[in-house]
């Protein structure tokens, strides 16, 4: 895949992450599903943020997290989604650009602002999301540049797209145009509650090979087949899809594809601060990993890696170079 | 001082922090002198941003960090500051009243945007600031309010507002104020390269008894006695301020007296991952335990616990509880 000029682009939100940290009781008054990701408007977030602790703003969004985690593996990375011409929307376009990533989709000048998602951590590390997509949700067909998808190893897609109606055509337009060019499509399951609201849809693009490869987490495998059975859920799974990886936090991750199954051991971490990110990262390791043609098992454990270290601080995007840290541990030269 | 409304009261540079990592050679390729802060106008900050790597956003302001911490202790505290009606200065805002701090300053309506400190961590932990003060140069004499400096047992005032000539006044106005109530008036020189600028007037502020209590760390104490020799410094401290604490990072701090020198030692720290706020929570614990009335011993122990908090996180304000932190190290009932 050298002569490509990516080897992943991520379609997803585009979104700035709000962060405060919270205590358990502050979820349950709120009806807050911890662990989970809730779509609020504009009005449920000003009084959410009024409501909030003090906060710290850092770019977000689940598929421009990986991509940056991929750029920061050493990865030539491209992300497209849709922020306004404001101020939260300028914070996202520098960072995500100063990690290395190209960047070049037109932001709004009007509509809503730039799309944030309130992220609350309880003492325990977890994090539970509120998301307001704003100008994100604004994502359109004509945002995807033909050229730049089929010129991509791999395309990378956040289930989450699925919510807004345009950016579902977006989503399938450059599945389509990724396929036709002989590449890669992959997609994340995001959340299980998005699981639920668009269960057959997903299942229908995983069965019907527009999906090439699929990461998910416990809970939204659990989800996707309804059975809170884990053996049960990757069996059905293990007859759906051609490639999956599903991560399970501290009990690391499995392998799953047509022929068997492997586990592969999460890298072990001193403190868990904020899991924010954890699924994001995990997936950047893995489709390095992947875009460099290495063994699935070793793509998952630069994936472990990259998990590990997003989640010993706040925020979802790397501290230091993912590159370095993987050669330092020896899994990468 | 129980009978107060406020145990301290805060003026400074209202600012938002935009963090990144930086190598050494990217300050030594902008002229920049690490460790210390530089003012910048508008058009150097946008091209400093434009440079930078990743970023994240998080209220700062040096006295705005040490009320914040002071909060954080359960100390009654205020803050007034400026900002702009914009979204920096909406996250300014809300993140002082969400730490519990009393904030009405009135934010412009036009003119400059809300001030921004840029601040490249360096790999040892080292910060180095460029400012833009933006909104905050125009806080002005009108916008402190007499009632609420009369009733705050201390006023605690930052060395950087002596660069905008309004905020200037409206320091001046404010401790006079406070003297005129009987209360107590603290300093922090804020930046060896700021007492560089207006040695003389801050020294005529600390011999004319403008101040009570002042808080320099050892290149500001320096800078403004014209010594590399440490021992000189003190003694001509000791000459001219009341109540004087010196910080030494890892050497921990020196409380100065006419009657005699007292050290206090650090508290350790596994790994410093940035120093910003180091200086401002260390004020913070002191000024908690000042009005309080503990022994200064006692105080600089709080200030130093403090410290220890913030420079193990990127950012200048605590993320956890001090007030509980102090409890856990039994420096607090």
């Amino acid at each position: 895949m050298a002569g490509l000029r990516f080897d992943v682009l991520g379609i997803g939100n585009a979104i700035v992450d709000v962060i405060a940290r919270a205590e358990d009781d502050f979820l349950v008054n709120h009806g807050m599903h911890k662990g989970g990701m809730a779509l609020i408007d504009e009005a449920q977030a000003e009084a959410l943020y009024e409501k909030m602790g003090p906060t710290i703003e850092v770019s977000g969004g689940s598929a421009a997290n990986t991509i940056v985690g991929a750029a920061s593996f050493g990865a030539r990375a491209a992300f497209v989604g849709k922020v306004k011409k404001d101020t939260l929307g300028q914070v996202f376009a520098h960072d995500i650009r100063a990690a290395g990533v190209a960047f070049a989709t037109p932001p709004a000048v009007d509509g809503s602002s730039t799309g944030r998602c309130y992220i609350l951590v309880t003492p325990d590390g977890e994090r539970t999301l509120n998301t307001y997509l704003g100008a994100a949700q604004d994502l359109h067909p004509n945002d995807i540049d033909p050229e730049a998808v089929a010129a991509a190893a791999i395309t990378y897609l956040e289930g989450y797209l699925w919510d807004p109606k345009d950016a579902k055509d977006a989503f399938l337009k450059a599945a389509k145009i990724a396929h036709d060019a002989g590449r890669t499509v992959a997609l994340t399951l995001s959340d299980s509650f998005c699981v639920d609201r668009w269960r057959d849809e997903f299942l229908d693009l995983i069965r019907g090979g527009t999906i090439d490869l699929l990461f998910a987490n416990e809970a939204e495998l659990h989800s996707l087949y309804q059975t809170s059975d884990f053996d049960t859920a990757v069996s059905a799974l293990r007859a759906d899809a051609r490639l999956a990886v599903v991560t399970r936090s501290a009990k690391g991750c499995v392998i799953v594809t047509r022929e068997n199954t492997q586990a592969v051991h999460a890298t072990p971490v001193d403190r868990v601060v904020d899991t924010t990110g954890a699924g994001d990262l995990f997936a950047a390791g893995f489709l390095f990993g992947f875009a460099r043609e290495l063994a699935n098992e070793d793509a998952a454990r630069l994936g472990a890696l990259a998990a590990a270290e997003v989640i010993q601080h706040l925020g979802a995007r790397p501290e230091i170079s993912l590159k370095a840290l993987a050669q330092d541990n020896g899994l990468l030269d």
